[in-house]
């Protein structure tokens, strides 16, 4: 009799990854319908390689574990880069896979992560049909870049774009305070899509316009217009913030930070990022003080600036992956459906995994602004909701308190 | 009659500056000693060029004004980096000043600042008694760097502080979730003393004990050792976070980021900070996964995770120094006097304010471990209690709400 389930969790950070975690333990309590809840580590490497935590024990617990689980950062079940091969050529994994499932009395296998990890579980959902196995295979969305099809958005991204705009107004506020003129370039993830990057402009309020320049991947990236853009925003402010996508590219895809200012002007690209390499762009055209900011894996792990709405967003996709799994479904990613920007309301609903994998969302043209170096008032309507509200977190000795990950040290 | 008085800030930014002019601005409202408040728009220059704003509405006011700027990071009427010449050599910008501080009937200066402003503090004073005035000289310390002399730790290093531990944790959360190898640099500001890069260590706790290796400026930097202290912590973690100073250099006293690594081996000194400069170095040595992280201004803007602690401290400054004033001192500072750890105590007295103008604390070597690659416990029971409490921060449309600063743009 099939009675148990697994929960793993793959890719890249976010702060919200483990409240879907929590969503998903919290599910299994309420749905009566599996005895145990295991947790994969490193993500379906934890199933090859029959790593498993029992999670039951914290589905019964009380409410202070679950719940200092959701605001804590990264993984608690760590993460894995792992592709499954086709299976038409390889079925090793497969076997291995589905025999732990047997092993274990698996009913249904929860993945939580981005387009990678929905290739997991599209390819698992078509194994599973050849062998006529009624696993059911639920994906949970989640990825900073906010990149993944037949979703409003995926968890982990507001909280990442709360981080960068309140980042954004905080440097704002530091940099406003000499009076000299100066540039001051923030780099910010997302190398294919630029929505955290466009999220920079939710900064703005009635006394700072910055960012004054926004550079997205999905504009070609021109040297002699960012310089020009550069020059016209110093006529009206003293100080100028950019915010730019680590990866903007010119128009034959090369990469600024190998491809161009750093490497053509100082003979080594490896050394830089996208935020040196425009430093040192304008430096050799404008005699301005000028300074690089990369926001590096901090926007991805500042688990304390973490949104409620992107908490509670991801919690409830946990939540209903289970409720999928439990009446049947198999094959499909809990997807959010907005219904409106104001006031916000969303659903979630079940979306066909095989949209998702492997695809990416990047901006729509309609929200670049015509001068390609910022974003549209319609952006800015369906950025706001994701990053309102914030959370109650615990302190100890100063510092926030998360659950303790000694299994994965 | 003189009745009125001028307060001003002057160096780096902090998260607590503010704090310290909002407990001036809160002291002449309580002291009754004076009729106007005057703020100097960027330092002294402010004093110099008649750029003053009337603040005194401001404390008059309803408490939210006063208490959003207290928790508003960077500083509320700028900043300079201006050395006032030796008086006996140049009197022209000093005669200016007194005959600012006659206009408007200033019967009281007081300067929020690092040692470079407690230099302007002190010139100020000599000048003042060498034409008699009796215009009153205080000094209100400010610096994340911990490095003014005569005060146990300075208004802005606690906040600092909790950021660089808080992120130290949630960068470790975010590193421990793969199972491979992998060597993690947090750089971390201060280039004369190791206090922020060795509060570093409190982000340690029972399960993690990242940073596993801390460097600081105080002590020579080898590069042979440094690849050694790796291996070592290699052999017993499989992730090994190192926590180092912006400011760490050679035994000849040449810096990381310019003398070694970088210029060595990539030849471009320039593109490269300390991290990255050490990331190089590892990677020619170690076959592993290295990322380096600069925390740049971050640490000294993030004021939506100031250390209350460090806040009321800043505050309680700025109240003092008007009592100062007010009963008559002058040429001094509000400094902390340490009573005990635990329970944490503090007293606010007057140093003399020479003994602290262009002189700067380092880290004892008593608190430097053997291994010349950590700090001492007597280190964390110095720094722990600089980071406890958490401020209660008003958030607006999902973004931390901080004193608008129009008048700066």
């Amino acid at each position: 009799m099939k009675e148990n389930c697994i929960v793993a969790q793959s890719g890249g950070p976010t702060v919200a990854i483990n409240a879907s975690l929590a969503g998903v333990i919290d599910g299994v309590k309420k749905s009566q319908s599996y005895t145990r809840v295991y947790g994969a580590i490193h993500g379906i490497q934890g199933v090859l390689n029959n790593q498993l935590l029992d999670l039951s024990l914290m589905a019964l617990s009380q409410y202070p574990m679950v719940n200092t689980l959701e605001l804590s950062p990264a993984m608690y079940l760590g993460s894995c880069r792992y592709k499954l091969p086709d299976f038409a050529e390889d079925a090793a994994p497969y076997q291995t896979i589905f025999r732990r499932f047997d092993e274990y009395n698996i009913a249904a296998f929860f993945y939580i992560g981005g387009n990678d990890s929905m290739d997991t579980v599209h390819k698992l959902n078509e194994y599973a049909k050849s062998i006529h196995s009624d696993v059911k295979i639920i994906g949970i969305p989640k990825t900073i870049d906010n990149d993944l099809m037949e979703t409003d958005h995926t968890p982990g991204f507001g909280s990442a774009a709360k981080y960068v705009a309140s980042t954004m107004l905080e440097i704002a506020h530091d940099s406003y305070i000499y009076n000299i003129p100066s540039i001051v370039i923030v780099e910010i993830m997302g190398r294919d899509a630029g929505w955290l990057t466009a999220a920079s402009c939710l900064a703005r309020n009635n006394y700072s316009r910055a960012p004054h320049l926004i550079y997205l991947p999905e504009v070609d990236f021109d040297e002699t217009r960012f310089i020009e853009d550069i020059r016209a925003q110093m006529k009206k402010n003293r100080t100028v913030i950019i915010a730019v996508s680590e990866g903007i590219h010119d128009k034959d895809g090369n990469y600024i930070s190998s491809a161009t200012a750093a490497s053509d002007k100082f003979g080594h690209a490896k050394l830089s990022g996208t935020g040196k390499a425009l430093e040192y762009l304008i430096k050799a055209n404008i005699d301005v003080k000028v300074r690089s900011i990369e926001l590096n894996i901090l926007q991805r792990c500042a688990a304390h600036i973490a949104s409620r709405t992107d908490i509670n967003e991801s919690f409830a996709l946990g939540q209903a992956a289970v409720k999928y799994a439990a009446s049947g479904m198999t094959g499909i990613m809990a997807s959010i459906n907005r219904v409106s920007n104001d006031p916000y309301q969303w659903i979630i609903e079940p979306t066909d995994v095989a949209k998702i994998a492997n695809k990416a969302k990047t901006i729509p043209s309609a929200w670049i602004s015509k001068s390609k170096n910022d974003v549209t008032q319609d952006m800015e309507a369906y950025l706001r909701p994701l990053i309102i509200g914030e959370i109650s977190l615990q302190y100890r000795d100063g510092l926030p308190l998360y659950l303790p990950v000694d299994h994965l040290i």
